[in-house]
């Protein structure tokens, strides 16, 4: 047998676009699409390794096993199941129409071997990959995915910290990758300055490309000049600093300085491939961290604990600082710093309440390709949720300021009573030929009822359960049952190996009445997991949800 | 909120029989009987405190979750779905007919905290039980479980080791539990006498009782003397004798002792609940558990480390001895017994071939509560296999010398291609009255493509993939797309928290011709899954199999 082909940089993959199926069907159709979407350079991070975000997040395992998928997918029957074991394809199994057309499990371990070494060396054996969240399920759709995200939760602190209002206030940051690099425009929507460091300056290059940071300063004093000019002027603009967060931070701090707000998105959650060691260079990194990991990984979280040690002295000022969702203070917490997690988590400090009735964030594309298949998706939620300022107001901002990476997609944070009004809707204007071709309809693993990962979605839970993942497994065996398109359990994402379970959902809007009973009970059901299990541990916003919405929940 | 009540002697539970519906349809109503004929007292180890068998294996959270359960079974719609968590009803979706109506999580815990120390913490707060395989997922069928898997076992050692004959040979083991109490019985069907040390005197009345052993000695040397009688005499007899294994086994090689073949299935996965340390009483054990856990369980390691030690002497010897699916060789190395994994365990000794063909401990049960309708289904299997007399045999000594416990049942181990041929007939035979109600089809977890547990089913893998979870994930997810009526996902079975991660599986025979298609489905699916994992493993038996019966593995 030939080795497996990891890297392969002659291929550019994009989605087919239009109407002409490559599939049998546009359930097929859909996945075939969205996998090579995942991977078009406009997407991925590193599409020449399959790397789509978040360090070494995988659209497929290796390059034979990517032609295997499509192949599948292209010969697939609508009673037929495929089944996808971390990025490989494994079985063709026989279901029914109203089963998902794939199943995906990708980087789950047995918890006693749930380390990255274990799993690193079976990686390197060519057994796994690591499917982060989006990545490995095929609904990743470029930065735009996490950008409202962002903005709601800088929103939320907006109000919380400063009275409503971000004006002439600003952020400090690091990490512009696929996730991170949501940031600074987040931040612009929000009405902040930020200061973002990024040690990579293609990275930087990306951003700037896609608008998503408006200018790079030359050094810290020249940052720091821009952003004083900024928040005196009250404008919202962004800059990117090339440097280290462990330095520049800890800099910051001897200088006194003191930001509105402080957090950090590096891909801290692995710290063999996601953060570069205080005095490397980025050539360095990339030898070592193949010739030696272990030594990668001590230098890297060595760093990390003097970078969260920068965070403490800034939340001990009384400036508001939280993780965000990599993981940072568990990894500073294993070098030793004892006091790692006395600031927050995002979602305690500003996602929770929207958890509790089942919002998150919710999203769909266009496979027709057509940026105006979007528009008027925009159009007719603005329609049928005519009250919500707030959302519309992001409508209009996403559509002026955020470029379309990929097929054409929107990100929308709504929940339960809500989504699978906007599923049917959707799947009426693909009927009704309203819409070029049909619509994916998905959402992060990040939300309400999908997740359990006690340093991130469910930290400090009001009853304990933080680690219990029962949730995220129903989560993924009830859109199962109730007919979604394609159904993902993964392990590690955001936070790394050992630390988190969940899953993932997208279902199609075909135009079928058939689908419209699918996504009458997929899109009730999967929001409805989060209320029920925000419910079950005692938050009264989800239980005043779940009787509002007549979920039935036996033991409420 | 009044506390959970944990205990109650007061209740006696057992399945309704005959042909009433206490529920909706026979989908819901069986799972109604089974969660309650998990708790008849004849197939429950505690039944006042909802203990199944492992352990503490629990059909239900508490009593107020069990009714609850009930009540939402009898209320539950055709195109309903209940959620379980940790043996608790959380939640009511809306699906669809070849949906399944229960989905099942229990203890599952994201994997830095999968440790008994937290999941205890979250038993206690009344957040989790302990599902075991079989217990929390309501397809528990008493010892005869167990039988004849461990049946297999010892005819495939006596093959390996004795020339394919165990007369006048005897075996050590130890535990007459749930599992436990099937090994007398398996070994005298095998042909072997066999010495079974328990240290509960009414876990020995109970297997007198229901005939799984012959006989009780008073005292070691009157074991000794017993087993040298009968050995001689070519005669299979089973001799209990109470006492601790930590004891009786270090002082049977002092003694030079040489039994020809030596295990052990106390319940070492659970070293709080589970195992008797050395020098303690039972009252004492039952006390100290629940007052000094942390010390019971040291306790109790340490003596487990003694008789690894002694289980180590033997194989030194060159006396056939396996690690029988309790973890025991996992305690013993954590307190410092280093070459603890010096034997095998049984699955990569005597059962993966099985595997292979995904063989393995195929169940069903008759919900009209007759015998007859199992001896009708006996004569089918006969008649359906004509040419397996290893196979006629079992049915033949199953049905002399097995007593049903509870509703009656049947177990069988058979393979990919033979298990929907049985679904199929059964089904049949309900539809044209021959059997006088609905027929459960289910299995053991622990089966070819349901469970990862490094320790036990996926021990010494032959691509080193023993940890990888994706495969029992993928299996439930199938399952479920696939019509089953009701899955199950849990973690910990066997060989206790962090070390296993397995998925179970349920459907009815209602006689329905939408039966017949969710049976040829799921009955082919679920081994299907067995035999693509072992194939991706590079077993050859496994990937011949595929190719024979034409299984879909795209990358073979
Ligand atoms: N909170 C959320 O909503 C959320 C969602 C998804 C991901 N995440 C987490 O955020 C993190 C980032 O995700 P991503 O997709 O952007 O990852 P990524 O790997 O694409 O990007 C990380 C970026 O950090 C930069 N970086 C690494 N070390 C650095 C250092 N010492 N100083 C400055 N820059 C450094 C890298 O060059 C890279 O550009 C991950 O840990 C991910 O799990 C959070
Ligand atoms: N290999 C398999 O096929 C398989 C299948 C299921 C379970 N198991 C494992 O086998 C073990 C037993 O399962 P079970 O259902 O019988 O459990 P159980 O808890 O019902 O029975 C365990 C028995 O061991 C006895 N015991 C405990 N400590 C002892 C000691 N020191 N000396 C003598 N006797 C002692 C207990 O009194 C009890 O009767 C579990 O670890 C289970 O996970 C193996």
């Amino acid at each position: 047998m030939n080795a497996p082909t990891r890297i392969d940089t002659t291929r550019t993959i994009r989605a087919p676009r239009g109407t002409e199926l490559s599939c049998k069907s546009w359930l097929s159709e859909a996945a075939f699409r969205m996998l090579q979407n995942n991977l078009d350079p406009e997407v991925a991070e590193n599409p020449a390794e399959l790397v789509v975000y978040g360090g070494i997040g995988r659209a497929a395992r290796n390059w034979e096993c990517f032609d295997a998928i499509l192949r599948s997918l292209r010969e697939l029957n609508d009673d037929e199941t495929l089944l996808i074991q971390s990025g490989k394809p494994v079985g063709i199994f026989p279901t029914h129409a109203d089963a998902p057309r794939v199943l995906l499990a990708n980087s789950n371990l047995v918890p006693a071997w749930s380390t990255w070494e274990h799993f690193n060396e079976l990686d390197r054996k060519g057994l796994m990959m690591y499917g982060q969240m989006t990545a490995g399920s095929w609904i990743y759709i470029g930065s735009q995915g996490i950008v409202q995200g962002t903005y709601e939760t800088f929103v939320e602190l907006g109000r919380q910290h400063y009275g409503g209002s971000l004006r002439g206030k600003w952020i400090l940051t690091a990490g512009l990758g696929g996730m991170g690099g949501a940031q600074p425009l987040a931040a612009s929507l929000a009405g902040a300055c930020s200061l973002n460091i990024e040690c990579q300056q293609s990275r930087i290059d990306f951003r700037l490309k896609t608008r998503y940071v408006d200018e790079q300063a030359h050094d810290l004093d020249d940052a720091l000049a821009r952003i004083a000019k900024y928040t005196a002027a009250g404008e919202a603009k962004s800059i990117a600093l090339l440097g280290n967060a462990a330095d520049v931070l800890p800099e910051l701090v001897r200088r006194g300085v003191r930001p509105d707000a402080v957090t950090d998105q590096t891909s801290a959650h692995d710290p063999v491939n996601g953060y570069l060691p205080s005095g490397w260079t980025v050539e360095q990194w990339l030898q070592r961290r193949v010739s030696d990991a272990q030594g990668t990984r001590d230098a890297a979280k060595r760093s990390m604990k003097v970078h969260v040690e920068a965070m403490l002295a800034f939340h001990a000022q009384g400036i508001p600082t939280f993780d965000y969702g990599n993981n940072i203070r568990q990894m500073a917490k294993d070098e030793g710093c004892s006091n790692a997690f006395d600031f927050p988590g995002f979602v305690p400090a500003f996602v929770r309440p929207l958890f509790c009735r089942g919002i998150g964030p919710f999203r769909w594309v266009a496979l027709s390709g057509d940026p105006e298949d979007i528009y008027k998706t925009d159009a007719k939620v603005k329609e049928l949720i005519p009250d919500d300022a707030h959302l519309h107001n992001w409508l209009d901002m996403a559509r002026s300021r955020i470029s379309f990476q990929g097929l054409p997609a929107r990100i929308c944070w709504v929940g339960l009573g809500l989504r699978h009004k906007l599923g049917l809707a959707f799947n009426e204007m693909v009927r009704n030929g309203e819409l070029k071709a049909p619509v994916v309809i998905g959402r992060d693993h990040l939300d309400s009822g999908s997740v359990a990962s006690p340093n991130r979605e469910t930290e400090a839970m009001r009853d304990g359960s933080d680690a219990v993942s029962d949730w995220p497994l129903l989560n993924a065996l009830l859109n199962t049952a109730g007919g979604a398109t394609w159904v993902s359990l993964h392990h590690g994402g955001g936070v790394g190996m050992g630390y988190s379970q969940h899953s993932g959902v997208v279902i199609v809007c075909d135009g079928s009445e058939a689908a419209d009973r699918r996504l009458a009970r997929v899109l009730w059901n999967d929001p409805g997991t989060g209320v029920m299990r925000h419910a079950d541990a005692g938050y009264e916003i989800a239980q005043d949800c779940a009787r509002e919405q007549g979920l039935k929940l036996p033991m409420l």
